[in-house]
């Protein structure tokens, strides 16, 4: 069975644990980001289950951080669930290419933070995604496959990739509006796979709700570009390092919905940006389905059965403190 | 007057000096990243120059290496320059946002290596860019003027932005056309400013040329969006970190050229895509202009009164040895 691994404050000092039940059995040792887990961790975190005198703390009583440090790369994968790319209007069927994009890693926040919504944002949206933590160096194309996939995935963790839509689309480049602090909850836990459980990569169940209501519901298995295809072609491009994290795209459910003559609108380089933004944000506020300061977003990842479990996502939407001083991000 | 800090490799050891005329000065501590030298090894690269008993290197005895080290943030600035909007099909005017992308750090290389064009890449690109190296941690909004940008910034660098407009254009994302190994050649050395040098950031010559033919040649007085005002508009997105790196944007004189008709084509979503990926290939290589194996490209940045001189590169085109094994990077 794979290991529940958690990363986490408590008396302003961070910690690691392996979560069993609603308890965590806190490593004696600690690790200065996940890569240095992985390297010299993960031996005591698989026999702390069998050692006598484990310091135990209630899960709930501590602060969980997400279990991803910085520096890491956050490579995501775009429109790869054939029900979100309809929403988007595009094509449902697996597109020629695998679309590639990122996020700023210092996005990244803990399973239960707010996510704070900066003042000039209109269409703050949520996209529940499966994460691949990479566990192996990679710094030239190799062909990975669903045989040695379990090499170059050290776990799996949930992630939201929340996402500015009234930045990230008239603005055209999408790392911007993605990236802003609090955009990336990550955890509660890195799940590390056991070699004979990484089939069920491909059928794991994702099911995200806004105040109870449930807006997304999909399976792993619906992934167009599957994980071992798309490390063979991240592969080809850039190097990978152990704790860089994947997200392998949301499905249909998200609050935005382009129509066609939405994306023309996006695309009309003769409409003056102020106008195509207000009319960009008039036509989606339509659907009242963007996120609002207080609204909670849940999010679950799990085998049908219940075999593999990542946890549960509560994260609460809040306005940002922070004051904008530039004229250009207003 | 400030410092040319080389990052080089000498019989397989990576080290650091102060470049003086056709010489290296080595310092003698070795640092394993630029935010470690920046940290601790400022202070005996300043010295160097007033001590006795220093081993010096003739600068051409040596492997020139990427003064930025992994893992580096590489953040860039889209369209920047009004003469690069214009052949881009845009209006040329500043526009109401600070288009922000960015490429992989695993795209860095030295200021002599060859560039390395991916065997399915037909439309390969450069664009020289002021590179501003950070110098401060930036975790929140902060707000730099021309008066304090000098703590954030700690020095210069010359950068090729190259780019597989093939890639780049039809997939819409930018991150993977900009990311392949050896498509960031940057150096050759860090010019670490002096804080009354400053002033000089508004006025540098950026000169490319291509197999000897002057391809762009701009000033840096042209940037829309200036250095200090970028870091305002980043800091309130994301953190940024010693050692990192932010592309300033390319001025007029690549070999891309797009006019409205072939921006319609690439965002006309009803085009299958190999369909549209093979008529931008033709319609842009009627230029000539895109690079070739066996071509070389120079890049120099200088003050027109030479106080201020970050080097030159000549980096060579070739095809890369690695066999695509993705489909859909092909």
């Amino acid at each position: 069975m794979g290991i529940k691994v958690v990363r986490f404050e408590r008396e302003n000092r961070e910690q690691w644990g392996v979560v069993s039940d609603d308890q965590i059995l806190v490593l004696t040792n600690t690790y200065k980001s996940l890569a240095e887990f992985l390297e010299k961790g993960k031996e005591e975190a698989a026999l702390i289950q069998t050692k006598e005198h484990v310091e135990t703390i209630p899960f709930n009583e501590v602060t969980i951080l997400s279990p991803v440090t910085k520096p890491a790369r956050i490579i995501c994968q775009g429109v790869n669930y054939s029900t979100h790319r309809s929403e988007t209007g595009m094509e449902a069927s697996r597109p020629p290419y695998n679309m590639i994009f990122n996020k700023a890693d210092s996005s990244l926040s803990g399973a239960y933070s707010e996510i704070e919504r900066p003042s000039h944002v209109k269409l703050l949206d949520y996209e529940l995604e499966l994460g691949l933590v990479i566990g192996k160096e990679i710094s030239e194309a190799v062909e990975v496959t669903d045989e040695n996939l379990h090499q170059y995935i050290a776990g799996l963790v949930i992630v939201n990739d929340v996402s500015a839509r009234d930045v990230q689309l008239p603005q055209g480049q999408w790392l911007k509006g993605k990236s802003y602090r609090t955009f990336c909850p990550t955890g509660p836990y890195l799940y590390l796979l056991d070699k004979e459980e990484l089939p069920f990569i491909h059928d794991l169940e994702l099911d995200l709700w806004v105040n109870d209501e449930l807006r997304q519901s999909a399976n792993s298995s619906q992934l167009l570009y599957k994980p071992a295809e798309t490390l063979t072609d991240l592969s080809e491009v850039m190097d990978l390092s152990p704790g860089d994290l994947i997200l392998t795209g949301t499905a249909g459910g998200v609050a935005m919905n382009l129509t066609p003559e939405v994306n023309a609108l996006i695309a009309n380089l003769s409409i003056p940006y102020q106008q195509k933004l207000e009319l960009l944000v008039e036509n989606q506020l339509k659907s009242g389905k963007y996120l609002k300061d207080g609204d909670t977003i849940r999010c679950k990842i799990k085998s049908a059965s219940g075999e593999i479990d990542l946890g549960e996502q509560l994260n609460t939407v809040v306005m940002s403190k922070e004051i904008n001083l530039s004229i250009s991000n207003r």
